[in-house]
């Protein structure tokens, strides 16, 4: 056995399947744990399950949430006519740290992928589809990472939106805020000429 | 409120003061988990408070063990007549996966640094004299990081058990092996020339 003690051992190999934790990291983060005291572990573990425990998903907008429906959703202070859908919670914190952005959310739980076997049906597009009916929604902002599968799912969305009668929009792909044109890929060149606005 | 949920927000809390986690891995770490089946959190955060409980340090090398003295202590295959002192648990892992050392070790917890007030008597260097005392110990292998402190410390620790009649020897510095001398710095490549070996 390579290390003196299984407990160590068991924190490492847990710790390491976590993503961005190689085996290095984690048995930096085990031998800096055994030096702190016993209640930051214990705080720490509490928090893991505490969180699995309080966090589900909002029946509306599929986000995570510890109350359905969500925080987001029940407000009245927010735009219901517009909802912007995402792949992923973190999307929903990445917009809303903008602050720029009122409305609602869906979020679709992934792509579609034909080559992972992900199809419509194991995504929340259903649900999404439903939203529509109350007829108080007007616009579907669009807001997948610009991969190829997220562009798929895009206009695989916007075809079935648009019979709705619903505006469907999807955010502008373009130069980074801060990047020079010299270092961006020429994907992102020609897809920021296509997308030019009047100024 | 940023986060939907404050279970999520504690974990991203506590997460995010781990070793080499930042804010952003803690939050992509804190969703990947939410992905997960419930039983991997309740895992980690068992093993996390096991490790806390079951592991105490050896009353004789004074690194981390389950059993007190520890396996390497206690082992009777192992040579009592050399110990190898470092400075934490995580370089008894380091040199024990060469399989090239059979001696014994001591941790000091650290080395001498007065610019944040730890000296002598915070490290285990009172515990590493008293091992000196039973007879067996024929050799000292200083194995501390060659930073300023780990330097002072080795020389502090080779003034102290000289006198007592015991071999005190030290790692190497030099080259590391798959590296090139062009991109090592001129302290090594000079601890390198200085600690030159007859071939």
């Amino acid at each position: 056995m390579l290390y003196t003690s299984e407990a160590l051992e068991a924190v490492i190999e847990h710790l390491s399947r976590l993503p961005t934790i190689g085996r290095k990291t984690a048995q930096r983060i085990a031998l800096w744990l055994l030096k702190q005291p016993r209640e930051d572990a214990v705080a720490l573990a509490g928090a893991l399950v505490d969180m699995k425990d309080k966090i589900s998903y909002c029946s509306v907008c599929q986000n995570i949430t510890e109350s359905d429906p969500c925080a987001i959703c029940s407000s009245t202070r927010r735009d219901q006519s517009i909802v912007c859908v995402v792949e992923e919670p973190g999307d929903v914190l990445a917009i809303e740290k903008t602050n720029d952005f009122s409305g609602l959310y869906h979020v679709l739980g992934g792509v579609i992928n034909p080559l992972e076997g992900i199809g419509p049906e194991e995504l929340k597009v259903k649900e999404l589809l439903a939203r529509t009916g109350a007829g108080t929604l007007k616009e579907v902002i669009l807001a997948l990472n610009p991969s190829v599968e997220g562009e798929m799912t895009t206009l695989y969305l916007a075809k079935m939106l648009r019979p709705l009668g619903i505006s469907v929009t999807r955010i502008a792909s373009g130069v980074p805020i801060g990047s020079a044109l010299e270092f961006v890929d020429e994907a992102t060149i020609a897809r920021a000429l296509e997308g030019r606005i009047v100024v």
